[in-house]
């Protein structure tokens, strides 16, 4: 970081306040960067995000702003918008950050039509050469209250990687590296559809022996496209794989998880789309993961049927049935 | 199967009753043994297994004895009592079974001393040729109930193998071949140490982010472990792998996930075990991992600080303390 070097945090999300909350307790200058002139008025008048991070106090010292200009000087920038929208938000920044700035992504997802990797995409919009992913298995809420927790990162650059260790490393939240980026990035943005697979075994009635295979067969397709692409098989074995697509899979508040039940449970898939505030990060990823299989010529049959749940009115119940009655019978096929 | 072949079930625990309904429903002329003389007259009788498998009628097909000598002429052995007394019913049904008699074990466990596999302990003690592991994420209430399954069978007689496929597979229980017969069996047997870990990171009122770094850190002991025992690493990142450790961690019926959680809450270890009617499976499993961790001279940190809240007075709040400190800080370490 500069001498000087606030940490300006894009997203006022969960994830978003949370590191800046948890960076403000560490005694870092940090800003937080809200889109909505209002929300961020409302965040620094009653110092709480009840919409994404609700009973979280957000210190006095965390400065709030919904000026974009606020990056201008930065010492390091973390990344936590919405995937849909982070091109968006690094061409309005484009002017105030230079290559050599740090920045830190905690998006999980890939874009749409483009099939690029969020680190894909700033390095793009911003010309950046530092940069580092942090994800793994961290609900938003169970971080920012200090309940233990995990996560990894991971950069080509190796020294960028270790200062980002430092930077988040908390008693409760316990940071490994990883050089793996693709990886990482893969295992933290394919899991949400998988999460959303494990919604609809659970809306459908279904049981934990359920739920277990669709985790180990998806964790198995994941793992198998990630390979085709370049990433190492044990990442997904680890924290930001196999440790982020069970918690998302198991906890009943992943808002992927919660599309997959409804949708389970016999609403129709435009109507719960409407319905959501902010659509979950897992159905525009089904998109990108069954392009990205496409494209590497690997077989993602979860994913696949997701696909056709969401997009082309396959039942629910023809899409479980399709996968138990595929004809392999071998594990490893 | 010999021609007149019935199956005869070994253990009349919630897994020895489901397989053998279902085997009864599926046509098979089939025989549950029980240790019990008093519980055999009250299962045949009332056709139902109040004790391990509540709420499921048993058919009237069911031929129920606890008379060992039921094993004479059997066409295939299904083997499901506990591990811990697998050796002595074995003993007690030797002169009825020949070493050419298929044989299926469905336990889950490492023999204690010996740190014998179940399959190891069979073929000593029966000269068996024709054994067959089944395993995988089957709570068996969700089996009993045609709630969609998955497992895996595994041998390395590849005829034996597609055999016990076709023998158990159902509509909605998917069976997979996996010939890493060590891999099956340590899977589903070190999973239970993991399990209590996780429970009593529930206990102690951590969430998902802690238990889902547990899975993922377990997870890659096993393998280590499974990799020096001469196991393919896929088969843990496989359905009786993965898929169980994670049923068996998340189930929250699960007794050994309940022993954790009892310890987590402050109970104290020896009160625990001496309320329980029977040992969970992963109090002896800790004992054996850690007894394999020092023969093949693997790092197995997990299990062995679950053994010193088990047998060596850690407290548990020490040990995860322990975990969440040690100073590696790379996630392939």
């Amino acid at each position: 970081m500069k001498k000087n070097g606030k940490i300006v945090v894009l997203g006022d999300g969960g994830w978003g306040t949370t590191l800046s909350v948890l960076l403000c307790r560490k005694g870092f200058p940090v800003t937080l960067w809200s889109p909505f002139k209002d929300y961020a008025l409302y965040l620094a008048r009653y110092r709480t995000n009840p919409r994404y991070l609700q009973g979280i106090p957000i210190p006095r010292s965390l400065n709030i702003t919904a000026d974009i200009s606020c990056l201008e000087g930065a010492g390091l920038v973390v990344a936590a918008v919405p995937s849909k929208y982070l091109r968006n938000v690094l061409m309005r920044g484009r002017d105030f950050v230079a290559p050599l700035t740090p920045v830190v992504s905690v998006i999980k997802g890939i874009e749409d039509h483009t099939l690029m990797r969020m680190t894909e995409v700033i390095r793009e919009v911003w010309a950046s050469k530092r940069i580092v992913v942090l994800s793994g298995p961290t609900i938003a809420q169970e971080v920012a209250r200090g309940i233990p927790s995990t996560a990894v990162v991971s950069s080509s650059d190796a020294e960028g990687m270790r200062k980002a260790q430092d930077l988040f490393m908390s008693p409760a939240f316990r940071i490994y590296t990883n050089p793996d980026t693709v990886g990482v990035e893969l295992g933290g943005s394919l899991k949400n559809v998988i999460a959303i697979a494990c919604g609809i075994s659970d809306g459908l009635g279904f049981g934990t022996n359920a739920k277990a295979a669709i985790v180990a067969r998806g964790l198995a397709e994941i793992s198998r496209l990630g390979a085709a692409m370049g990433a190492k098989r044990d990442t997904f074995a680890g924290i930001a794989g196999l440790g982020d697509l069970v918690t998302t899979c198991f906890n009943p508040l992943s808002r992927n998880h919660s599309v997959g039940e409804r949708i389970g449970k016999g609403e129709s898939v435009k109507h719960i789309l409407a319905s959501m505030k902010m659509v979950a990060e897992g159905v525009l990823t089904t998109k990108s993961a069954c392009g990205l299989a496409r494209k590497f010529g690997v077989s993602m049959p979860i994913s696949q049927e997701i696909y056709n749940v969401l997009f082309k009115h396959t039942h629910p119940r023809t899409a479980v049935r399709n996968l138990m009655e595929r004809k392999k019978k071998s594990e490893g096929a």
